[in-house]
C-alpha cells in the first residue's frame, strides 16, 4: 500500500502507547474506524481537553480538575499519614484497595543517577517542608521494590526520621494468591526475612 | 476519589477499545497526559479526522481514502485473480506478506445466522459482478478456518463455480514456528488431509 493514509497515521500515534504493538494499534484503529464516528469524536474530545482539565495539585503533586485536589481538600481523611508514591497512577491504585485513609505525596519519580534523575529532580523539599508544617506522625513510602525504589526510600529515611516522624514502608512478599513455586529468589528472602508471626 | 474527572473520562473510552482492560487503559490515559500535550492533540486530530478521510473503495470495500482504492487502481496488479477477505484489515495483513499481486474483495462479515448476519447482509452480490464483468480466473477464499469462516466458503463455492472461475482457500496447517505437541486436534488432522508431497 502506498504512502500513509489516516488509517496508518492513526495506527502509528496508538503504537506509541505503553504496552500498544503496531498489531494492537491496528486492530484498534480499524476498530475505531468501524465504530460510529461519535465514538471517535468523543475520545478525540477528551484527548483535547485533557491537558487542560488536569493539573498538578499544589499540596500532594497529583494529577487532579481543582487545587487542592479531592483527596488533599477532604477533611474527613487522616491528615496524620502521609503514603509517599512515585507516580499519580500509584495514588489510583492505593485509592482503589481501599485501605488507605491519610493523604498522598507524589514524588514524580525515583532517584535513578544513571538515567540522569537526582534527588532535587523529585518532590522531596516540598515532602519535608508538609512534615515541617507539622500534624504529620507517620509517612509510609509507598514506592516499586526495585532497585531506584529501594534507593530512594533509603534515601528518604533519614531526613524524614530527624523530622521526628514514623517512617515505614509496604511489605515485600508472595503476592496473594501467588505460588512459591514460581516466586523469585529475592521475592521469596524477602518474604521470610519479613515473616510475620502468627 | 469522588466523582468522574477528565482521566477517568479518557480511561473509560479507552477501556472499549478492543483487547484493552480498565488497568491498561488507565495506563494509557495517565502515559498521554505525561506526555507534552501536542501528542494528545495530534492524537485527537487523527481521530477527528478518521472518519472524513477513510471511506469504502466502491469496487472492493477496502477502506481507502481516494475511490477506487490504490489496490483498485493499480495497473501493475494481476486483475485475473481476487483474493476474498471478511474485513478490511485482512486486507492490510495480505499485503504485508508481500504473497500476493492480485486484486481483493472485502465481504463485510462472515455467514452466522446464530448472530443475525445473512447472505445478504454480505457484500456477496458485488462479488458476483466483479467476476460476471469478465477477466476473472480464479478467486482465493481467504476467510478464517472457523466454523463461520468455512460455511461463507461453502456458501461461496457453488455460485462461483457456475460462473467457471477457479475457487482455492488458503492452505490451513500447522503454523511456521509452530510445535505439533501444542497443536490442536482440529489444525493437526486438517494439515495431516492437506498434506503437501515431497
Amino acid at each position: 500500500m502506498s504512502g500513509l493514509n489516516a488509517i496508518d497515521r492513526l495506527t502509528a500515534l496508538l503504537a506509541r502507547l505503553p504496552g500498544i504493538g503496531k498489531k494492537s494499534a491496528a486492530r484498534m484503529a480499524y476498530h475505531i474506524l468501524e465504530k460510529d464516528r461519535t465514538f471517535a469524536a468523543s475520545l478525540a474530545g477528551e484527548l483535547s481537553n485533557l491537558h487542560t482539565a488536569i493539573r498538578r495539585c499544589s499540596v500532594c503533586g497529583n494529577f487532579t480538575e481543582e487545587d487542592p485536589c479531592p483527596i488533599c481538600a477532604d477533611t474527613g481523611r487522616d491528615a496524620s499519614i502521609i503514603c509517599v508514591v512515585e507516580r499519580p497512577q500509584d495514588v489510583r491504585v492505593i485509592e482503589e484497595s481501599r485501605e488507605f485513609r491519610g493523604l498522598f505525596h507524589v514524588l514524580g519519580g525515583l532517584i535513578a543517577p544513571l538515567e540522569g534523575v537526582y534527588p532535587g529532580d523529585l518532590s522531596i523539599g516540598k515532602l519535608l517542608s508538609r512534615i515541617r508544617a507539622g500534624g504529620v506522625a507517620e509517612v509510609i513510602l509507598a514506592l516499586n521494590p526495585t532497585m531506584e525504589g529501594d534507593s530512594t526510600s533509603l534515601y528518604l529515611q533519614k531526613p524524614l526520621k530527624e523530622l521526628g516522624v514514623g517512617v515505614s514502608r509496604l511489605a515485600t512478599g508472595i503476592p496473594a494468591g501467588g505460588d512459591l513455586e514460581y516466586s523469585d529468589r529475592l521475592t521469596l528472602s524477602r518474604s521470610l526475612r519479613g515473616r510475620v508471626s502468627l
